[in-house]
């Protein structure tokens, strides 16, 4: 599963007849704690990467996905129209590993809460554009980043889906002895093949004729960067045969 | 997301305080006609490959991953101890493209069926051996395969993860012209360099002498098997540099 780890965030779509989410740390006490919608799309969301390159793509996915069964046919909360409520899930960024789920592909805390609000407010204002779903009264809701989640679900035709959204771009630097600096983007499931493309094509050198290497270690062809776990802002060293 | 398509199985965990599920289609009548279960997991599956080899492991992923909450520390639904219902969910196998979920990848109704029954009958098979689990009365519950899922769960602290289980290797058969056949095993994330190694493990010559072909396509060492859609079964054609 090494490209679960380059996406920039997890996505679980549940469909809903119903759901209540708290939204306070504690039984809620009155209407303002707890958010209440009937049909409608649960959209829970972990974060492993930099969401703002892409936040106009994962914004489309959630709001114009066709995803809602309306007669028979497949539409989006748009277009159902419906409410959404988006819920903030660190849990859904683990991997598996051994017997635990471990959490360190996630995001800072920080950080999250940052894309989760402007996950939040980027479905707000599209959906707001589109005067049949605005006119309709419902809205986008979002849950309370940081605390338990609490909430109950109706279920009346389940419809589970999952969407690993987009691989986050690295960029390495090469430098060779002699002062050239080149500067590529290129993405973790990249092989040492394809960058070695991407240097060429800068360089005006033969692809074949590139090396590139770190400290004594020659990297291979075939082989992904993320294999080699090359990160962003890595700088490799460039030799030509 | 290539290597969400060559995994056999897809899981997602959802932690319940209290959930009950349908076992009918329509509204249930009376007590068997529901399982409702107070806190436990729910485990939604969706199967793309053939299992059978990967049984023991998914199962064991069910049963021994550290899961569940208690007393602030993780354990498996063995040990917490609780009941686990298990929902086939086929929407889970789906895969975004453009506005629609495409289902492409998962296995036939039928398969589907036999191996949700294969997972359930290994779940509850080795859930029995753990007598600590066995004697506390707890179950392992199955929903109905082949009906909508309707379903109500009460959740006090969210923690929803995904599992996509299990790469699906695949056989690769390479002829020469003189009538030598080889065979491999590799998996679908393997490039086609990784598949020359194997093959020239077998042939005894050096895999960087090998050319892949099909038809007039010479198959490139950086490229996975599962981008040029190489799949179970396939012929290529062996040369030699």
């Amino acid at each position: 599963m090494s490209s679960g780890d380059s996406v920039v965030a997890r996505l679980v779509f549940q469909r809903c007849a119903k759901a209540k989410l708290v939204l306070t740390e504690g039984e809620p006490k009155d209407e303002s704690d707890f958010v209440l919608i009937n049909e409608g799309l649960l959209v829970f969301i972990a974060f492993l990467g930099d969401i703002t390159p892409k936040l106009q793509k994962l914004v489309n996915v959630i709001c114009t996905t066709q995803i809602c069964e309306k007669d028979g046919k497949y539409v989006s909360i748009l277009d159902f129209p419906c409410d959404v409520i988006l819920i903030p899930q660190f849990c859904l960024g683990g991997r598996l590993k051994g017997k635990k789920f471990q959490y360190h592909s996630i995001v800072s805390k920080e950080e999250a809460e940052r894309y989760f609000n402007l996950i939040n407010d980027g479905c707000s204002n599209f959906a707001a554009l589109h005067s049949h779903w605005a006119s309709s009264g419902h809205r986008i809701y979002a849950g309370t980043y940081g605390i338990r989640q609490n909430l109950i679900v109706h279920i009346r035709a389940l419809c589970l889906s999952v969407f690993f959204g987009y691989i986050e771009m690295i960029e390495i630097t090469a430098n060779d002895r002699l002062g050239k600096k080149v500067r590529v983007k290129c993405n973790p499931t990249d092989t040492i093949g394809d960058l070695k493309k991407l240097i060429a094509a800068q360089t005006g050198t033969k692809w074949d004729r590139i090396i590139l290497k770190k400290w004594y270690n020659v990297y291979k062809d075939p082989v992904t960067l993320a294999d080699y776990e090359i990160k962003d802002g890595m700088n490799l060293e460039l030799y030509y045969k």
